[in-house]
């Protein structure tokens, strides 16, 4: 089991409300670099269990994080992967992974603010895979064994650029700079009771908008990896953004306005808040 | 002016036949990985002069020559962007950049093999754009002093997973891997005589496909650069593949099947050979 965060731009391993500066713990200065430690999950373990009985190098302190996995090489999201959101958006559910990108340099941290691009700009909380171990034509019944671990992300959307506009851009409207909230800590897999059946959420303020679980994965999360390995090969540090659960804005026309707060969770992995200002 | 190349994953800058190798030309060893070469493009133009009278570190072997810009944080694809290729193509113009991802992944070398996915596969040659300075909201008027230079890429497509799967996938149709061709060099911008009027063409075997000059472009390349910055922040190495001129394969029914050679070229660039392989 691991715990992985990014504080201030170096790998850490977290510790309850602490964190190890994971260069230090391991004495390799080369493992300072989330992407390395992405790439050596496997390692982490060892070093997330040396934690205990050391002196911890800080407390968590969750405005000082950065994005988890911060430059993936590509960030895959995936669209109505779960039928009670396919149903609100009265589309037909998808036979095959509907896959489009979310640009990385749209990634931010658990807590960083949100610059609203319009009037029409929505949330998703979702879960989000890391690959570890890269590879092609990754079998399903390999798949997880492929994954780093998991982590929670906001699909944030401005449905304008993303639906109606002319000509609609998919990946684009869900591109703009913050729309792509990550963390706290990449958890590895093994730290989750059944990793397919994790429990997340969504309010806006005090509303609670969005509650599921990833049971409900249309596509889930060893096949995503799988099906999307049989056209690019997979690298460490590639995200998967798996889909939303139902209650969105977009299905009752209520969108984010400046001064709101958005409040993602999901079980072990833990929580984001990210607060919308103007563009 | 500059050529940046990657000689089997090195920086070197090209001198008619020959290469120097940066990081040996600068005395500087962290040029010798492409992508900071790209983000310290304003430099190379000295140590491009700085190699006339210097023996070369070796003559220039196509086969040994990788993407000039090789990991990209993100790489935008722009449809439609020629009014030839929209008419044949069926589509109404689009009335702002169509942009859609070819993940990163699907990058190779300027005569690397493509390996056919299916019987639909398409060729697409295109002018792309290397950002060598990054910025967000860049005025169009200042959008070519955020540009590196330029290359010659395909945009390999297989047009039954792009467009008329279930579900189309856009960008997956067109990021399996090797489906994107680029190089032989990055050509700093002002070895153009018009760096808006380039010429470029496509023969499959000795057929001559498509011939066209990015003076007929949609949306000219500094549209682009300012247009996408308004949306994400752009980043030294981003690439832009500007889209295809009229004569690919869809138009007339007629793919790429296994031995053909797909012969790309453009002026002051240089010219692209990737033979068809079964998948």
């Amino acid at each position: 089991m691991f715990r992985l965060l990014n504080v201030q731009g170096r790998a850490a391993l977290q510790a309850g409300d602490q964190w190890h500066d994971l260069a230090a713990l391991s004495g390799d200065a080369s493992l300072a670099d989330p992407m390395a430690a992405v790439a050596r999950h496997e390692e982490l373990h060892a070093h997330q269990a040396a934690t205990e009985g050391r002196a911890a190098d800080g407390e968590v302190d969750a405005s000082q994080l950065l994005p988890c996995v911060p430059s993936p090489a590509k960030v895959f999201a995936i669209g109505l992967n779960y039928q009670s959101h396919a149903a609100e958006s009265a589309m037909e559910l998808p036979p095959a992974p509907l896959t489009f990108t979310k640009f990385p340099s749209c990634l931010v941290g658990p807590n960083a603010d949100v610059v609203l691009s319009g009037a029409a700009v929505d949330w998703e909380v979702e879960l989000v895979v890391a690959i570890g171990t890269g590879g092609r034509n990754i079998a399903e019944a390999d798949a997880w064994n492929h994954v780093a671990g998991l982590t929670l992300g906001q699909d944030i959307s401005d449905r304008v650029v993303q639906l109606t506009g002319k000509p609609p851009q998919f990946s684009l409207g869900k591109s703009y700079d913050t729309y792509g909230p990550i963390g706290p800590a990449l958890v590895s897999v093994d730290s989750f009771p059944d990793r397919d059946a994790i429990e997340l959420w969504c309010d806006v303020d005090t509303e609670r908008k969005q509650h599921g679980t990833s049971a409900d994965l249309i596509f889930p999360i060893a096949h995503l990896v799988s099906y999307l390995s049989g056209i690019c090969t997979l690298q460490p540090g590639d995200l998967i953004f798996t889909g939303t659960p139902d209650g969105v804005g977009m299905a009752s026309g209520t969108f984010l306005t400046e001064g709101q707060v958005i409040h993602s969770g999901a079980a072990v992995i833990g929580e984001l808040h990210n607060r919308c200002v103007a563009g």
